[in-house]
């Protein structure tokens, strides 16, 4: 028969899980942890509810747990922050088996061991509902701590990777049918995209690494900026990015940065990368939804100098793409180059209006 | 009509909160918070569940909020922690009131802003059962970090003030007939200590004066503490204390200790501070199984050379008393110096069975 967590309670699950947290920090009333000297702590928070936020049927348990990790270090990034660890809050009905907690640890340990971070602390608990609360600690230089009302007029807007894939995957999960124009490839790389999203913490060294004068760029790249001293940012400037995660769409994000940064913008919606399937998949129109209003993807969305913006791309390579530029209105303007589409103001309630009916 | 949660949405709750939050942390993916060099960063989590941790038939919501806030600080207090905030997550029904939530975060707040402390992040999501999950975040000097697994034998066993009064003050919510033989004076502190418990980070700093040997106590105090270079502990030396906090009530506070540093313990029943009223109120057995498993008086027990011991306790004043010695055996003897009861050894599994059948 299989064990469940009422078999063993929670003090006997928490015995079990110990496995996955790292031996040292194990057994006082709190974790302890060293912060390197001159950063600022980082900390973000999310509470998962079965049902709500997650979903056996679409969802192992390794992955439920590898996202919500993702999720967290998601966030980090976003702020300019690496990881330090995370804590985790599990709220479990007795029935829930033994293996699907270990599965979800399994999960959540994968993701963070590749982020070079793990869990550091926890409570479990008896509740009707699974529950699964995190929070995730960072450490950002705080001349690098990235914002999203740091955006000034003229910024370029930079995506670090497609959009659309984490919610074109889902649809895939919950709609089989849906996977018939495309080949095995397609379908597993969507799916990926949504089962295990990455992080991008890969980032943060190389915009560091753009921003700081004393970088080791080629004097070839130099040439190419305008005036250097302006274009980079002197080590103890107020640094010029702006950003968030695209965690809730592309659309959130930019809309986010242009609300907080008192700005707005003009997106090329032929510029936002989008995953190949998708030409012989969906329409233009639900393609460019998916990317804006799907959400999940966990990219960055950074604005920065157009020379920096156009180095961090070259950098990045793979699909990591400037998809517009700051303005002084205050709206979001969708613009297409080929003149097939007018001009669309960007909201967050037409969001899949056109493919949801 | 009350207005409930479903009326404005976790977004236009989230927006009514924010009046509880610093205004510099309030709208990126993270918050930042500045910590001093040299600061080991100590993090504890909670999960809270309606129902099972918490209920509105004993605990207003200003109380919930308070009691979740101080159980927190009280675990960074038996680190030896300050506090730098908390994140609080919230899974909340539709049906919930409001007027509830704000009254919660009221209480939470309160008891933070006592400890300089506040709420500096959070994510509220919709779920099916009331459920507060609080991280608290403090910073330590590493040398300063209380650790359950460093007492030694020849140590004192010091407690910081009664214990029992939270358990009893609860009991008297649940059962107000058990009110008759106390006073109103009595009945209040008592339900006082269970609604509004004080998590004791005063302690930490008498505690630091009292082991640094640059401290500013009187050299007549000096003069009893033997040698002073052995009893001192210098300033970069590991620290000689242990201790954990009693939220899980005194026999769980000591047996965890001893468990984790491989030693014994002897308790001296008479010594073990109660509240006054329960001379009058329980019989002798009652009250000391009130202190020893009731539970939620968070405070600090913390083993350390018997000459220091003194000073603390005669330091920190009021209900503070020196109740056992770490011993070699692996056992703790609870003792009787008026010999009226035989020695007994204590163990978690025996605890409430007396006044609970």
């Amino acid at each position: 028969m299989t064990k469940q967590v009422k078999d063993i309670g929670e003090q006997g699950l928490l015995k079990r899980l110990q496995r996955f947290c790292p031996p040292e920090i194990i057994g006082d009333d709190a974790a302890v942890l060293v912060t390197a000297p001159e950063q600022s702590l980082v900390v973000t928070t999310d509470l998962l509810i079965n049902g709500v936020h997650f979903s056996d049927v679409t969802t192992s348990p390794e992955d439920t747990g590898w996202r919500a990790a993702a999720a967290n270090l998601s966030d980090l990034a976003a702020m300019g922050a690496t990881g330090l660890g995370i804590t985790v809050g599990l709220g479990l009905p007795g029935e829930v088996s033994v293996s699907w907690v270990e599965r979800l640890y399994q999960g959540m340990t994968e993701c963070l061991q590749k982020y070079n971070t793990s869990i550091v602390g926890g409570d479990i608990v008896r509740s009707p509902v699974t529950t699964i609360a995190i929070t995730a600690f960072g450490q950002a230089h705080p001349q690098r701590i990235i914002r999203r009302s740091a955006a000034v007029v003229g910024d370029a807007i930079v995506v670090t990777g497609v959009h659309g894939a984490s919610h074109a995957g889902l649809q895939l999960l919950l709609h089989p049918e849906l996977k018939q124009n495309l080949n095995n490839t397609e379908q597993e790389a969507l799916i990926k995209a949504h089962q295990r999203p990455q992080p991008r913490l890969d980032v943060l060294p190389i915009l560091w690494e753009i921003l700081t004068p004393h970088s080791q760029l080629p004097n070839a790249t130099c040439s190419t900026w305008g005036d250097p001293k302006t274009a980079v940012a002197p080590p103890n400037s107020p640094l010029s990015v702006a950003g968030m995660d695209s965690s809730d769409g592309l659309a959130d994000a930019i809309l986010q940065i242009c609300r907080a940064s008192g700005v707005g913008a003009v997106l090329e919606r032929r510029q936002i990368p989008l995953p190949k399937a998708f030409d012989h998949w969906l329409t233009e129109q639900q393609a460019l939804e998916y990317a804006l209003y799907g959400g999940e993807d966990f990219e960055l969305v950074l604005c920065l100098p157009k020379e920096l913006a156009n180095i961090l791309v070259q950098q990045l390579g793979q699909d990591a793409a400037i998809v517009g530029t700051i303005t002084t209105e205050t709206k979001v303007l969708l613009h297409d180059q080929q003149k097939k589409f007018p001009d669309q103001v960007l909201s967050l309630s037409q969001g899949f209006q056109h493919f949801q009916s």
